[in-house]
């Protein structure tokens, strides 16, 4: 695999620009190889941050960057906006419709997606945070439940309006209670005249037996107090049984209890993107049982070394057995360690396996309120929410100027305002309509769920 | 009309949160009267700043402000989402499906929407731009067509996408390729590898003698010659007779010329909104071609002296007998004097008629250059530019800190980068096809348009 002088450059294609691929194309912009990332989309979304879009907090363009522009210094890089439907391992080749990229090495980055555990119906009542879609669906739903609720007059019908649940109690589910919380009790609380948006109830289901699991257990006992004290109501070993028709079902121990809800978010489950499914067919790549596939220590696929995975959609086992997190570091230390692992090839060298170096977890709680778990040191509530603000500042700079985010944050933690509540596009929603001035918006039952 | 201690409070029920009629809520905030204020949006959106959204280089909620919020401390005021279909002004109510709200006086500030002088089968090739989502699909149609361009192998077609028409000289036209023509020739210059996007070509159409008819012709002169240097080419007595199938059909004098464009937007005409149609049916109000309602001296309508009608939805003449043009300061003037009005007559007083103060016209043609006619000063170039920018600042604090607006703007100033470049949401694009991750946006050629 050696390059010489007269033999065309090595050609990498990178499939995937999320912090997987991303990382992986900026450690090899100055590499003598020809990189091609191909994305469906035209820009890298900081996914960590999407709740804060789904909250009304920030802007869809504040958690992007273009990814032509995080590229367009990387002279051997070319961006390729379009999907990938197949790979041919044999051809060394991918497909994307009627267009083939021949690749000397191929990085497949396309991650995952959210999974209902096979229960596909409960995705229309309770979408999950994956695409800026996603988000604005969320924000559209959060915010119209506020205004439906203050236009009911039947006093149960209103509750139900604002009765919000949150399924799943990892980070994405902690942060989305606590900022609704925040919305419910402090930033909505002067702006409607017929209901107390204090009467809102925000609940936060998780199966395991404390949120936040890949924290500390005290840190998750902190957190759930935390939580408690702004007000939102955590159920820990509660089974989400079935959603359906504005009714979450719970079974927690015994008992089941049905809760009347017309906004519930799912931040529960993943399952790997469709890239998992060609890559087993293609070749003799294995799979878990979340559709992530199993790599070997080089993060390559099973017989084919110039095939590597990485990110949410590798399954990577560390020292314990246990496959890593689906979480942005070990993507970025995966993609990070192909780029140099395709370097060191090309000049006939290797390296020793990969190894994720865990610098810990964080979650934002609320304001002034966050954990941080970095092994050596625990922290819980002003300090925590300071070093959570400064890391997520520090990681969005490396793409971007985003001081706008920072001066929008300083802006919403003074005035506890959140000046990105627009509810905007449309979707066949339950029981309200609000058209759009061009009338694209037509109420239409069968039409597939839309956001704008 | 006297308010007596005994009587429950004077009703106002304003229809649209646009400049009129949320400059008319505000100037009643502290008033001995009830109001509500009903939008089909839930947000007062700053629309001279919307070619801004279309071009990437702001956010929807950089320029929009939750209704709610603005007017939060307006303890009299109510505000309602929802769309209002009807009146009856015997029984004093307006109509919102099912729901029903009476008033005492009616304020009628619903604005316009673009026309295409009865060729409705222009919009699909020819958006226009009025609300959020008009912005956004502007905004995918201009960034999909240079990612178009780079896939097109056909030189013809590739032409065709780097093509782009602006239909109408007004400022919106003027700011729309003004923007246009920075992106292709300075911002997105480094990021593309098979095309140049300095060959695009941005066309500026306007059917009378000069661009920008407000200002003073010299100043319309300056803006073209400004626009000329910066790329685009400015055609004037140039009137469309057809936008089909990614052709523009134009006709200048007596030469017929065909421009084969993939992105076409309309800045051409507007029409008085659907209210307008309502009033003259349901009163003896009487409207203009343009469905604009002809109002009173006092803003009321024809017998009906508890109507109003403000902003984009009248048709006032001035002095000269020459309707007030469709910007921002009319309706903001005229709203503020109907809430005057409505002071004054429940103390038995009345005011004067409406006098329009014009304090001038301004238009952004490019990084460092605007025009700005002030009547007593003209000013061209850095210092108009300058003022362009402090003017808008100025107004959009007025509701809502914007000072994100303002570092967005330093930023974009200093890099020429656009942050906001987000290709989102889907529509039935001709061509080519970018899928969202759920799938959602799955090509249908038979689906309306929608956009996110």
């Amino acid at each position: 695999m050696e390059s010489l002088d007269n033999q065309p450059p090595h050609q990498v294609v990178i499939v995937g620009g999320g912090f997987g691929g991303l990382y992986a194309a900026k450690a090899l912009a100055k590499a003598a190889v020809n990189v091609t990332l191909i994305d469906k989309r035209n820009f890298h979304l900081f996914q960590p941050l999407l709740y804060q879009v789904a909250t009304g907090a920030l802007s869809p363009a504040d958690i992007s960057s273009p990814l032509r522009s995080v590229l367009s210094k990387s002279k051997n890089t070319k961006v390729l906006l379009g999907e990938v439907n197949d790979i041919d391992p044999e051809a060394q080749k991918v497909i994307l419709g009627d267009e083939v990229v021949p690749y000397d090495t191929l990085i497949v980055a396309t991650g995952a997606k959210h999974s209902y555990f096979g229960k596909d119906d409960w995705e229309e009542f309770a979408p999950g945070l994956k695409t800026v879609e996603d988000a604005l669906l969320m924000r559209r739903r959060i915010f119209t439940a506020f205004e439906a609720a203050e236009k009911e007059v039947d006093p149960q019908v209103r509750r139900a309006w604002l009765t919000f649940v949150i399924v799943g109690g990892g980070p994405t589910g902690v942060e989305l209670a606590g900022a609704i919380a925040e919305l419910a009790y402090h930033t909505l609380k002067e702006d409607f005249r017929n209901i107390d948006t204090c009467e809102a109830q925000v609940l936060l289901l998780e199966g395991l037996d404390r949120i936040l699991p890949p924290f500390a257990p005290e840190l998750s006992a902190e957190a759930e107090a935390s939580l408690t004290r702004m007000g939102v109501t955590v159920q820990t070993k509660a089974l989400v049984t079935n959603i359906k028709d504005d009714v979450v079902t719970i079974k927690q121990n015994d008992t089941v209890t049905e809760i009347a809800a017309k906004t519930v978010l799912w931040a529960a489950g993943v399952k790997a993107s469709a890239m998992g499914k060609v890559l087993t067919e293609r070749t003799s790549a294995e799979c878990d049982r979340a559709g992530r596939v199993i790599v070997e220590p080089d993060l390559s696929i099973k017989k084919h070394s110039n095939i590597f995975v990485v990110g949410d959609l590798a399954n990577f086992s560390d020292q314990n057995g246990k496959p890593l997190p689906g979480v942005a570091p070990v993507a970025k230390q995966e993609g990070e360690y192909v780029a140099s692992l395709i370097q060191q090839r090309l000049q006939g060298k290797t390296l020793p396996p990969f190894h994720y170096i865990d610098r810990g977890s964080l979650a934002m709680i609320g304001q002034n309120y966050a954990v941080v778990d970095l092994g050596f040191i625990k922290l819980t509530g002003f300090f925590a929410w300071l070093f959570w603000l400064l890391i997520h500042i520090y990681f969005l700079i490396e793409f971007d100027n985003k001081l706008v985010v920072m001066i929008q944050w300083g802006w919403n933690y003074f005035t506890r305002n959140r000046g990105a509540r627009l509810i905007t596009g449309r979707e066949a929603f339950q029981e309200i309509e609000f058209e759009d001035t061009n009338g694209y918006y037509k109420q239409d039952k069968n039409r597939p769920t839309v956001n704008v």
